[in-house]
């Protein structure tokens, strides 16, 4: 029983829940087909997902205002459509399907089994940098099993920004140690443990592709290693009634 | 098809989804109980009710700093038990268990069937002057299928302040009018119409019990009357694919 005193369990998503790689991949594949485009569309998902962090960064220190990420995401598409040569091929309504794709992708197989299992008794919702209604889109299509939705935009900022976390257990009432955050990435991990959360990594070796570098347990710090949701709830101890 | 074009029902959730005079006379019922004290639970539950709206007064006026439900709730709880006599009986366990029988209350019957209808193509969430944690609970003991959570801490004031359905509708990433509020009470129906939402009156007749004055479909302006979640379903429109 490693971690006792957990009331909520709050997951990242992109990579940690669902395989935003393939499911972007297969939207720009249709939307490409669709014009009669030829892209690589797995490179394409890769240098959008890389745009990532340097925009979160801006936001976070301050050098930007704050934005959601569907604007970001926009914003790295314009970009990128023109950088890959087909900056004239897709229309505005292409351009916003494309963004859109990112509010449906597909969960890892054991994500809802898991959180099924979680949910039992815990409150388990999504902690993520997806902007509320992206998240509670995704959720939906996703058909997983939450409490709710936490989106780093209630808090203004990104994580790992502290405030991100604090704004999550200020909202569902708990100590920041009375709530778990999963997720595949240290970075995030790192984030949640400054705030005083408990932290379990899940391992995901496909999220970035064949060729990619995703973090691995023997490189990250946290409370616990798992390799799929189903796992994380055999390890948590049975919640304790407030 | 008298509302076209809606994407999120929102609705309210004291009286509207949930029987709180019922869930909380039975809670009061335990506590004296437990106590051997003597307490009319039905009159008490009236009476904490009716405490509501000028707490919530100060809040929106500014003239005193945000405090969340539950807060509001413990400052009428504590008053109420001296006024009925009763200050020294019940502890502070009890009095956490009490005003947390406000996260626990029973749903009227056509709320689930309802929302499960309306949740088929569209956003469904409770949008309440219920702080996240307590909506989340609530949600979860009822078992109510939504999507997610709405609450005026989100804005840090309370309905019917029209920041607080701007705010719900800048999170969903929708426009106003693209937003049905459905509820039992005219004041909180003015609000959304104010901040430019739809509304649904959904008439409550035993909210405030056998003697109460609930508001009335004759007296209250909507664009839609009903008497049950399962009746607004039959009357929406199917939604528009954005």
């Amino acid at each position: 029983m490693p971690l006792e005193g957990i009331r909520v369990v709050a997951f990242d998503v992109f990579g940690t829940a669902v395989d935003w790689r393939t499911g972007v991949a297969r939207a720009l594949a249709a939307a490409a087909d669709r014009r009669g485009a030829v892209l690589d569309e797995w490179a394409f998902a890769d240098e959008w997902r890389e745009r990532y962090h340097p925009a979160l960064h801006q936001v976070r220190t301050g050098s930007r205002a704050w934005a959601n990420l569907d604007r970001l995401h926009r914003e790295s598409l314009d970009d990128l459509l023109e950088r890959f040569g087909v900056g004239d091929v897709f229309d505005e309504r292409d351009r916003r399907e494309l963004v859109r794709s990112w509010h449906r992708l597909p969960a890892w197989e054991d994500v809802r089994p898991g959180l099924q299992r979680l949910r039992a008794d815990r409150t388990v919702l999504p902690l993520s940098n997806g902007g509320y209604a992206l998240l509670t889109e995704l959720v939906k299509h996703a058909g997983l099993p939450v409490d709710g939705v936490l989106s780093a935009e209630l808090a203004g900022t990104y994580k790992p920004d502290p405030h991100v976390y604090a704004t999550a257990a200020r909202l569902l009432d708990v100590q920041p140690h009375e709530m778990l955050l999963v997720a595949a990435h240290g970075w995030d991990l790192e984030g949640a443990r400054a705030a005083g959360m408990r932290t379990a990594f899940l391992e995901r070796p496909w999220e970035k592709g064949p060729h990619g570098l995703p973090d691995r347990a023997v490189d990250v710090t946290s409370d616990l290693a798992v390799t799929a949701f189903t796992e994380l709830a055999e390890h948590l101890a049975p919640a304790v009634a407030r």
